[in-house]
């Protein structure tokens, strides 16, 4: 299982991820883990990450999953795919492994997994699968693959899907105006990523650059591989949001010099944003 | 999971591997193949393989196998692993992670894992965990490695281990001569593994060689990744050892001409060894 | 050959790159590119990268350049490169190679080449070494080991050495505030790379972070891999830098709706950063 | 340059490679060598390997060989194409970058290059480019990638062409009976490869398979990543074929226990095939 998500309703905007730690599960807390957040965020619906090594693993997971109540899952390739047709046949078998009648969200993640698809590519899966309803797209960079799979929606080559966006975000203001529906991805303000998506769709071009400029700085720290998730926890725990950012092993942790960092960047960003000031009794207790 | 062995006694000889599509099974399936081998096999000991992404689902399987009855575990490093430092601190995390009462087998793997250790590394990992009690072989080219590493025990750099070799069995007969104690791999043949082991041991080297070398075009013909295994099953299938070759998904399966290409080097082998006489019976079943 | 740069004066400032074609030329003119760039530059120093797949070839360039005035040579490490005994011993043999009297800057890339070296391995070869007199920082995330390395510095267990950072300059902010001398990597803006440094060393942190976070949403642009240069390109040529933003091939370019989206990043920076103007007349040319 | 080989006449058959040792020539050495080696072999056409990180220096090194009298070059994909697209398009260019006069060998060599190409993709390449004459077939397992190359050409979808194999003759056998024309491929014995290829074409299934079986075990030794050319060059010098079997830097050298292996080798070998007598006025050489 690779990630958890909430989406709220059905513009897909992405408002909580359980922070990139899902490989730390074992596969009974995994499933624990998803229900309770199903039936928290109910009537949200929810996606669960069920990519595993082999197919019986992603079914058992995935109708563990749907059975809790989760809206749809989503499976990624595995790293030693390369040539299309592997790509295209693999996705395949999932979907006849998981059953046809689950939804499921397409992970196109080259950067750590390796696996590179092409916009056409993502079309044979499309149209090959009709319980595909989602592409999660992570490609980077990404910002002409969304506007060749729009384009191909438009000349009638591929139905219309979903596509929400990863990577931490970093290309989300571009990536809207390219034809995204939303995110997927944690950052420590996933409230800033709601306001960037909205702010976005109502054609307030300027207001979304500014409020997302005003986050890079902190958000292009948080995108440091291994250390990012220990960037994004103390924040969070910062914010009030968590009680304790504590990781299970292996787990990064921030040196008192990065700490100060993300201090640093925060009182910066409070200056345009309200919501990055510090409350003071949390910062005691760092 | 990603393989169990059947280990005959304390010569470290594997007569039984179930063929390399562990990763294809889901928790509770895992546990019970391993159970019912367990039992079936003892009193020998039996190691199950239970590397994964996480040490949350590496605890609860290590735990589970030991309970069932298993002698050990087998972990390897997970891909990512780079430096001599991450690739350390990795397994002392695993071993703390099943609990140190747990012995179990370091699997040095690089051509697949992309994981390289060096011997010293090795002999960092075997002096830091006193749980770890066996090195399954499988470098590729390994027999310096395992002179290097028998050099350190007679030095005293290291404490002595058993080292079972892998890699389709591919350099046996050199690497029984370098030091190793047995095979932890797979062939359609395994018998001719503990003979070639039981002959080297015994000081035939020529003899060792000639059945060896008798059986290396098949072998040869097994180590084809990917096709591998159909080959091991259709020649198991041939033999009468398993009813049937059938694979789970996503499985590989034998041209006409490439069952052709290994019924030809069957009735060669089988003019040296007969246990290659194809049973007609069988054949018609194919 | 890998890049060129020109490296102003002691204090490490990179101020020109040829911008990642350095691969696309061959021997001859890699030579010559460098000879007029090192006689254009002089009496600032130039560095030229040497990376080769042999050490014949790299031996070679590094004699040319240095003969044509260059002050120093860039070796990066070989992608097969695992162990750390692999990544000292390779750079003992290249220094060995190219002939101890060449000064030289080691490259520390791992994203791209995937060689990981701890920051223990890099003091190993910087002690090993005494000709290595420079490291190209371009691990990511890489801020605790530009403190690490500078660590060994003060606890007198490594010589002291330049670090110059890359990247892209992702990070220049912090990089300068945990100990790095300058950067050594393209942007369309080289001189506001030139002022962070600058700033930074002069104690003006928030005027550093000003400059660097109004720049950032356009340096992010430039860091997508494969389009970057062609933005880098496109910017310098509606500066004037250049006269035009072709690329050999295989080459990358814009979209009309990825020139847009940089005209606009650049009508927002211009708001900051008078040197963001447009000239009109350049605009025509494109 | 990657590799050089001599092919003999139109039968497609190697009869001598010098030994993977081509990356550690800087560019006019190469260029020497493989004039010294085309003006030896005539009237035998020779092939010599181009493959380079850029276009420019493929295309400079491509023009010298040929004016120097190679009859084709040779040109391997660079290890970072994944998609079908990428690797269509890469060959595309480089041929139009060598210049389309220049006849070309398409080198298929995913193991070592990661780039892997359907038989599909090779259709493609063969049909885009009338100047791609020959395959140099290095899958593995990639039996069955001969036959379907085969079969293209016998249902009209591809032009044929000729299929030299590589891969240090592992399956020789079988690929010659699966429609290859030859080898171009190094081993210590190249006259046993030529002997396999012409008892394959004359129909002596029984007798090419006796030779092949004979040599296996040394040849397998010999596959050996990293001390595979220090084995070649030392069966060659205790041959009398080279005077001295050392290597450029960095090179591997075998230790006094792989040299008795392979002496080992060679003496059981001696029993079946005359040409492995060792001469002992050589070996005191050693």
């Amino acid at each position: 299982m690779t990630d958890h998500y909430l989406a709220a309703g059905c513009t897909g905007i992405t408002v909580l991820g359980i922070m990139g730690e899902a490989p730390k599960l074992d596969h009974q807390e995994a499933i624990e883990v998803a229900a309770r957040m199903i039936k928290r965020a109910a009537p949200a619906p929810i996606i669960v990450g069920v990519s595993a090594p082999g197919f019986a693993a992603m079914r058992a997971l995935a109708r563990s999953v749907m059975e809790a109540g989760a809206a749809g899952v989503m499976i990624a390739p595995v790293p030693s795919l390369r040539t299309d047709e592997q790509i295209v046949g693999y996705f395949r078998q999932a979907a006849e492994a998981i059953g046809t009648d689950i939804p499921w969200v397409l992970q196109d993640y080259p950067l750590t997994l390796t696996v590179q698809m092409t916009p056409g590519v993502i079309r044979r899966i499309i149209q090959d699968n009709p319980s595909c309803q989602m592409l999660k797209h992570e490609d980077w960079p990404g910002l002409e693959k969304i506007s060749a799979l729009r384009g191909f929606e438009k000349d009638g080559s591929m139905r219309p899907i979903s596509i929400l966006t990863g990577n931490g975000a970093l290309f989300l203001d571009f990536e809207m105006e390219r034809g995204a529906d939303g995110a997927m991805t944690g950052y420590a303000f996933p409230e800033m990523l709601v306001d960037v998506v909205r702010l976005a769709k109502e054609g307030h071009r300027d207001a979304a650059h500014d409020l997302f400029d005003a986050h890079l700085p902190l958000l292009r720290y948080e995108q440091q591989q291994g250390v990012g998730l220990a960037v994004r926890k103390y924040v969070m725990m910062r914010r009030g949001v968590i009680a304790c950012d504590a990781q299970r092993k292996p787990g990064s942790s921030l040196s008192h010099t990065a700490k100060s960092e993300v201090d640093y960047l925060l009182a910066r960003l409070a200056r345009i944003d309200k919501r990055a000031e510090i409350k003071p009794r949390l910062a005691q207790a760092s």
